[in-house]
């Protein structure tokens, strides 16, 4: 898993733009914080950190994209977490999925997934930022393995995931705060595994 | 479902007690807002409920148990909780208690399971209660269906069952935020009795 990972990395990222992405996402940090996410605007965000607004979309692809990583602090670029995800047999996404969530969260550490929930439980607009995040980023992977009811899968995903994290980093409810990844990924992947492709109804 | 609800209230509650029941909750209010949760002692929430503190045990069995339905709001007596779920066939649980879940919270409305997140997330100690309550129940229920790794299978309902709150009431995740409770019963079901009583390993 590591070993892919940089792989993707290197593949992906191009070193000498890192400096910018850095400095769209501190500034991000302080507009943001400033003028809230309707008041904040790419044109602002972009001129405080002294580079192009064209590179918010570069980098971020949108706003949202944007708020996503410096707010949210989404430990993963959309399109690379895509990539790598869909790399391996469809009837084992739901283990993947599981794993890199993990393998993420606990890289980032539990009080980064702790501030994401009281983002979202405090402010209907971080709530909006990550429903699309998920909305995005499950409806290519639902639609890419051909399942019906794509929106109602992704909501399910959602509940599972979500519920994974706050039980593991915020609730720390043992021995699931404390488990390794891999018996985490063997109970919880087949839940995840029917919500992406099994019977729901 | 409403019906059953009305019959095992009528069994367990005394309507005689029910003033000393509220006293307590908005007496355990105040002094938990202001002595937190390790200051404020039985005997002063009693006091300023004036009744005795044996009431405390009576009603809440403990004061966790009163932090409980004072603080998180939880919108369910646990002994009659059990009592409830316990009635129907074992393969049958898992549907009962997505059910149930849904039903209360429906009823309570969703800005109070908001509340109950913003509390876990924000404050150790109300994490500490809710994990408490999760244990104690999902205990019971899983040692009497005479499953093993009680306390893995426990963490498991609860990253589900708190996930779909969170999907449902805090993050307002379509079309799980305004579904219907019966296809979300259908399609979530499945996941907590595996958790139950299946193979998780």
């Amino acid at each position: 898993m590591a070993g892919e990972d940089t792989t993707v990395r290197r593949r992906g990222r191009r070193p000498g733009g890192q400096d910018t992405r850095t400095a769209l996402i501190e500034a991000a940090r302080a507009v943001f914080g400033e003028s809230g996410f309707d008041g904040a605007t790419v044109r602002a965000i972009a001129t405080r950190a002294g580079v192009d607004a064209a590179m918010v979309n570069h980098w971020f692809g949108s706003k949202e994209g944007l708020f996503a990583q410096a707010i949210l602090k989404l430990p993963f670029d959309p399109h690379e977490l895509l990539a790598e995800l869909q790399n391996g047999p469809d009837d084992e996404f739901g283990r993947r999925i599981v794993r890199t969530f993990l393998t993420r969260w606990d890289g980032a550490g539990g009080e980064v997934f702790q501030a994401l929930v009281r983002s979202v439980a405090g402010h209907e607009q971080a709530a909006a930022v990550l429903r699309g995040f998920f909305q995005n980023f499950f409806t290519k992977v639902i639609g890419g393995l051909g399942s019906d009811r794509v929106e109602l899968r992704t909501t399910l995903c959602a509940s599972q995931l979500v519920g994974m994290g706050l039980v593991r980093y915020v609730a720390k409810f043992e021995p699931m705060a404390s488990s390794e990844i891999e018996p985490l990924v063997t109970a919880i992947a087949p839940t995840v595994q029917r919500y992406l492709t099994g019977d729901i109804d």
